[in-house]
């Protein structure tokens, strides 16, 4: 992840123009050497010429005066929004100055300020088109259903292969990004990655998480009213911050190539005892790669490869 | 999104080998016209001679018969997996057949079965590094923490801009493919997006909420016990599974660069009137793109590029 470079420089009109003025929207930052050259004015009119399939969103960095990019952007005719950089301080923060000379280059940048693709030593011809499919596919990609939110799926086909601790340590590393009311962070975990305490854990597990027994890793998730915002009518946070957790486990779980399968079949009670738990154990998560399917009875070796089964979104959401 | 298609073919040694064995690893499934000819020796030698930094996971399918690629793999000391596809059936399926002949081609193939690069008209010489390079990247890449788990904070600098309905129906798609207790799916949302809901909204919101009124959209969670398992120790699912639903909303709005603030300060019981709703209002989704930080108190303004502030992991989980 590359993010962007903080900078302020001002425009054409004097005015200044902030790097979070980038922030939000899917934009293109060009760095060009020299206003009114024949390279540059054919970028700035090929960028010009596709401004609305940007959304509006191109700016042109060059080391420039603000009266030579405002006497530029007029003479042509330009749609871009030009800035100064009179001193390629930014272009230095880009990183395509080389020899005290400005290189031709391209970025695009996305909501968050990343930079999602760049082009040094950019050749003009055909290049605003090439950069605006690229800006398009980069969008398309973005508004895809996540990945690993679609691929996520209550597998049972574990194999024994063991997890390196540090990939389950970046499991709860994941969750503890979640956001929570007031910031109490409330989930607390047990991994349990020894021989001795997942057979421990196995005997507390109901008969139907038999699967489970060959899982290399299974998470315990704990929490308790008292460890987050208790408010007005019912609203105890506890368990849904620790869900929300436990989502975002779920999405490192699966980008990282692991089934992570939550399940409430154990007893409660004894996991408790176990491990020393003051608090609501809401969950085991069974850990470990795919792929091992020998084990699985017929019922849930159909469900292995079934069709996902959920109610029709309409009767969970509204819009109003 | 390109799985890899289904497929049993049989081995050197005559023994079946499933598409199922490829899943929860990273593997590398390549296409060759022919054993024992010069370019698909060097090929399985060099691919070979790179087993162990492939995990092992190179299989090497060509139209020839059992027999004949027994021969090639001890012949030749190849250390591959050789699968027989005499029919091209499978080539076919993989796209690697052009009038009658098998196109010598690669695949990187992750643990879900996903086809993460492929080399179509392979040219022998230095591939098989080259797909060990990529292999290496893809595995890098998947190993790191979440991009959009990462990158989504409690941010305020909410944009009034218009976020199309697609756009809000995706979140609560992402949402409603998290898992639940039995699968119950308890969680219900209302989508805000019209001046109407939204401004009815605004005068539930606590004082210190006053940012929300520039969202496009407020997204009403809510559930209740009954609507999923009831179970012993306390263990009532709804709001868990709640949160979990909210965790993967939350991705899908970062990676569409959007900003997803759940917050807790509202009035729950105007809120329920308001929607005539039967349950627990958990939590309001503010939701828009980022960019405005005019409207935002210097408190705030602060918090929205300052450092993320989580209690030390090691008092959130043990390894035992």
């Amino acid at each position: 992840m590359r993010l962007i470079p903080e900078f302020v420089l001002k425009d054409e009109e004097g005015k200044e123009f902030s790097w979070t003025s980038l922030l939000g929207k899917y934009s293109v930052v060009y760095f060009y050497p020299k206003a009114n050259t024949p390279g540059c004015t054919m970028e700035g009119l090929d960028f010009s010429s596709l401004i609305d399939e940007f959304g509006g969103n191109v700016v042109g960095i060059s080391p420039d005066t603000c009266n030579a990019i405002a006497n530029f952007k007029s003479k042509k005719g330009l749609k871009v929004k030009l800035l100064a950089d009179p001193e390629k301080e930014v272009a230095e923060k880009f990183g395509v100055v080389k020899d005290g000379k400005l290189i031709r280059s391209t970025f695009i940048v996305d909501p968050w300020g990343r930079i999602r693709r760049e082009w040094i030593k950019v050749n003009v011809v055909g290049h605003a088109r090439e950069v605006l499919e690229e800006y398009k596919r980069i969008i398309a990609e973005d508004y895809k259903l996540n990945e690993s939110v679609v691929l996520r799926r209550a597998y049972r086909g574990i194999s024994d292969k063991p997890i390196p601790k540090e990939i389950l340590q970046k499991l709860v590393e994941a969750a503890h990004l979640a956001p929570s009311c007031m910031n109490k962070q409330p989930w607390r975990f047990i991994v349990a990655n020894s021989k001795e305490s997942l057979e421990k854990l196995h005997e507390t597990l109901s008969g139907g998480n038999y699967w489970m027994k060959n899982a290399p890793a299974i998470i315990v998730v704990y929490t308790k009213d008292e460890l987050d915002c208790q408010l007005s009518d019912n609203r105890n946070y506890a368990l849904f911050d620790t869900g929300m957790a436990v989502g975002l486990l779920l999405v490192q779980a699966t980008q990282m190539g692991l089934i992570a399968h939550p399940v409430a079949g154990y007893d409660p009670v004894k996991v408790k005892e176990l491990f020393n738990i003051d608090g609501t154990v809401i969950t085991l998560i069974a850990v470990g790669y795919w792929g091992n399917f020998d084990q699985l009875n017929e019922k849930h070796l159909q469900a292995e490869f079934s069709q996902r089964n959920r109610v029709p979104i309409d009767e969970v959401v509204k819009f109003l």
